[in-house]
């Protein structure tokens, strides 16, 4: 039977896990990035943790059929991290060739945001969709977008960068230097911040007690709780928020007319109050016809998304 | 040796070619829809004018390997035409199916804009590109994205419906029903309405006196042509309609990180300074990594777009 290695590797740590040819993690384990050491030596850890954790499933090294890794930042061809930002390696690094050459295993690397989108298509929310979009929205936002049950990576490795559509040019500056990204806005952060700018003017309401008026407490959870308990200061913020998702989402819909929208990642936490309030607003911005049999969802991967992302790279066919 | 049909179907005429396999036109046609007559009937005067074509260019009936046809409305699998509303058909109407039964050939069925997107990549600007986005400008605005090498045609084939992207949602209102579409800023229409709109206040230009003070005689090629001759009033013009076009491709770019963006239709005919003055302002909408190697063209087809264009659907491997 062959096995599969999913590889999530981030700025602090690194995800492994081994899957069965069904798509089932049988074993994970985690180590330090420590990239600072240089992606030699990071690579060979990891492959030596992976091969202790064969060991540990009694999983023989030669029935591994590929590695699949997921990584911040833009990754061409399935192989090149064009800027390794997160990372102490130099841009245009050789990834799927290190890993081959240390492993002497097939590799496939994809964009951490971009293998959690197949990840979900394989296995998750978006199976049985050959088109589909999958959004973790988080501290940030970003798209994966499924095309015809392939990941589109786009010329730089840059397609999907829908938390920089600018949705007011005057709006905030955006940490990426445009002004007025949907980012601003519907990141966890842009909440916040929308939050605490109100909570400046306006100190009787549920929030501004729950945090005892303390404005570096606000969190976006907080604003989600409250609005699902009908608080109108919080419903409020949510309406805020969820009309600027619907000019991105609509946006988005009108031109790629996908089958399913999965929503990821800490702010989708807020449930199905967000893709109701959301939904509100789309008929004006989005053309009806593309809204007539579109499916929005939540993501199932969750904490596995990661690894299962990075091995659906290997195991899609 | 194969050949190959082309036929461009639009509410009032239909244009019919026959293309040799290097998607060369050998000899072509045009007959009037007169969809009132119904489906049955035009779809039989174009394949009895076919086969004149055929005898005229002394090709035998049973060397036509294939039929594309291209045809206005959102078009599903290459066959059904979700909404006919440029003709007497019904919705959800079988074009491909009648074609094949009344011609018993093997036939495939797009969306006219994407068609001539297709037709770009294989035959005009977009020549060896796998992912290009084909922008047709003129009384209305369009997109034909080409994802490696295949027509995105879109859940309900809508994909594409790059007009109606809302850059201003305090804007004019839309045909569509819609408020604050691109298209209201940058089709044909669009440019006119602004520069009748500031002609009411300012008499003192160039474009007043050439339309001797009638603003109905305001066409978009004559704000073109005073501004390639630096007449400022006219250069506004060009300034405030590129930035609302830059706001709309940035997203685009954003999105998909296309190799190659095609402009065609009658407001590409503005030439090079629409591209100057768009990609002006692009660093204020797109990312600056999708700008570093992106191309930006105009499309080589011109009136030949539509039936090669459809022809490129069956000739496309």
């Amino acid at each position: 039977m062959p096995y599969f290695v999913g590889i999530d590797i981030g700025g602090t740590n690194v995800e492994i896990g081994i899957l069965d040819s069904n798509g089932n993690i049988l074993g994970k384990t985690s180590i330090k990035t420590e990239s600072k050491k240089g992606a030699h030596d990071t690579f060979t850890r990891i492959w030596n943790t992976t091969k202790l954790l064969c060991e540990k499933l009694s999983i023989k090294e030669q029935d591994i059929e590929a590695i699949g890794m997921g990584i911040p930042g833009p990754v061409i061809n399935n192989s090149v991290v064009k800027i390794a930002a997160n990372f102490s390696w130099q841009d245009n690094f050789p990834a799927k060739e290190l890993m081959e050459t240390i492993s002497s295993k097939s590799v496939k690397v994809g964009n951490d945001v971009k293998v959690i989108a197949l990840g979900e298509t394989l296995f998750g929310a978006g199976r049985g969709y050959k088109n589909s979009i999958t959004i973790p929205i988080g501290t940030g936002i970003a798209a994966g977008l499924i095309i015809d049950g392939k990941i589109l990576e786009g010329l730089d490795g840059a397609a999907g960068e829908f938390g920089h559509v600018v949705v007011n040019k005057h709006g905030y500056k955006c940490g990426c230097g445009l002004t007025g990204c949907l980012e601003t806005y519907c990141s966890a952060t842009g909440i916040v911040r929308e939050a605490k700018r109100r909570l400046q003017e306006n100190t009787d309401n549920a929030l501004y007690t729950l945090i005892n008026g303390d404005l570096d407490k606000v969190e976006a959870k907080h604003i989600f709780d409250l609005a699902k308990q009908k608080d109108p200061f919080c419903l409020d913020i949510m309406e805020f928020f969820c009309d600027k998702l619907a000019q991105g989402v609509g946006m988005l819909v009108n031109i790629i007319n996908p089958e399913v929208i999965i929503f990821t990642g800490g702010v989708s936490k807020a449930g199905q109050i967000m893709i109701d309030t959301m939904k509100k607003y789309l008929p004006n911005y989005a053309l009806r016809m593309t809204l007539d049999n579109i499916v929005f969802k939540f993501g199932e991967l969750e904490e596995e998304a990661g690894i299962k992302g990075a091995a659906a790279l290997v195991m899609n066919k």
